[in-house]
């Protein structure tokens, strides 16, 4: 990390990650847009996930997988921004607590990099609901980064 | 723990989960067909994945989002099928270690549970490719049961 | 959540805290006194942890146990204080991720706690070398809370 | 994965791994000889834990970080027996569930690797009460393996 100035954080543009994300994960977008990458930023980014039909659960709550597949999105994209589309991070370990159950409505997620190591990086997500600061879920994830 | 006698479980058929299920999570099967429960047993369960289009990552190995709602759908089947349909279980935690990438074939998930006490149930889950024993994925999860 | 006011909280001080881990805790200085409560406030709580021989390992760095079990007591800190000690938080789950080797300094830990309800709390804890910013361990944490 | 075979593993003998504890980690005896490594085997160890008075916390159970440095260490012990003392691996995740509080007995750790490839080894420790068939503590782990 002592090479790693927050300065020159990130490398790439939210509109580069954009690009790059359509391009090599178009199925992200599987059944309908509903991840939406609305920042990146140094260590971080922060993602929108609208909530469809398909993502609910009895009861009208956000599925647990929907929610974790979008902790894996944005901190993958706060790893991609913040290293550059030169190599393709691999997640390792995923690790999620549900703390409430979310309503019908869709969530944000913040992802923040705890460490971007030239072989590992690990960061954390907390997710809410739009509108409200409560926490449902949070998640840490660790993504192995391939040698150059 | 110890009132629970392995003799008695599980207390509830694989047909009855299976139509426990259907009723209870059409959502399952969101966009095609894809997680059958295959057993269900003392503690334990098993669950196949058949792979869509819609599962797959570039490099055409089965997403981690697919894998992840795998675990907790197999997981839930494990629990509902040795306490019954009496109270509903909500996830509380969910944490995965990703060993090596999927082919583009089905998976197989085992789930064996490591406690199942009146408040809480802690289970683990290795997932391999078909007709393969390698793992690509294990999980561990926890349950909270509501009081009856 | 939803009765639990932040201006209610905490509900035991700092004083009230350290005099019930003095006389229910005692093994917490096994080996001699590393372990120090700082702070208590509202769903938080911060622990410094002076490092002894016996905390180092190969390299003069602190041994990840010792930052486990000071993870665990901020943690535990941090319910008691919030809770008031009308019930033992029991340990479930507990989840670490070494970020850097720490020096051979001592150690401050933040607790947060992500959710306080009547079963269950989780928390996460931020694990610093003294005067310094970076982190070298982040845990999360989940305490079932017995019934009054 | 695919150039490992199992035939060829353990790479060193129990005598061999017990040699280098012995003299690179004298601190894992800090407080008197409790950890006792019983056997390395292909992608596995066993160690077992005698208990002591520091090990236990109020109610006579073992306390849950004696258990989570029981579990780092026979992981440990695992990869070390099984990739040779060429390089030393480092901790990047612990995972802890505890399923019973453990009576104030001995502890006997059963470690597996799920995957132990050139840059990340990943296992998982199954800990019970001697005499025991039922889990006090299960854990999972991820270490980091140094370049040669």
């Amino acid at each position: 990390m002592s090479t790693i100035l927050p300065s020159d954080l990130p490398v790439m543009s939210l509109a580069e990650v954009l690009d790059f994300l359509e391009r090599e994960f178009p199925q992200m977008h599987a059944g309908g847009r509903s991840y939406h990458l609305e920042a990146v930023g140094p260590l971080s980014a922060r993602m929108r996930m609208d909530h469809h039909e398909r993502h609910l659960r009895p009861g009208g709550t956000v599925s647990g997988p929907s929610m974790m597949a979008l902790a894996d999105l944005v901190l993958y994209a706060a790893i991609l921004a913040n290293i550059g589309p030169v190599a393709l991070a691999v997640t390792t370990n995923l690790s999620f607590n549900f703390l409430r159950r979310p309503g019908a409505t869709g969530l944000v997620a913040e992802a923040r990099l705890l460490k971007l190591g030239r072989r590992l990086a690990v960061g954390e997500v907390a997710i809410a609901s739009r509108g409200s600061d409560d926490l449902v879920c949070h998640a840490t994830g660790t993504y192995s980064i391939p040698p150059a």
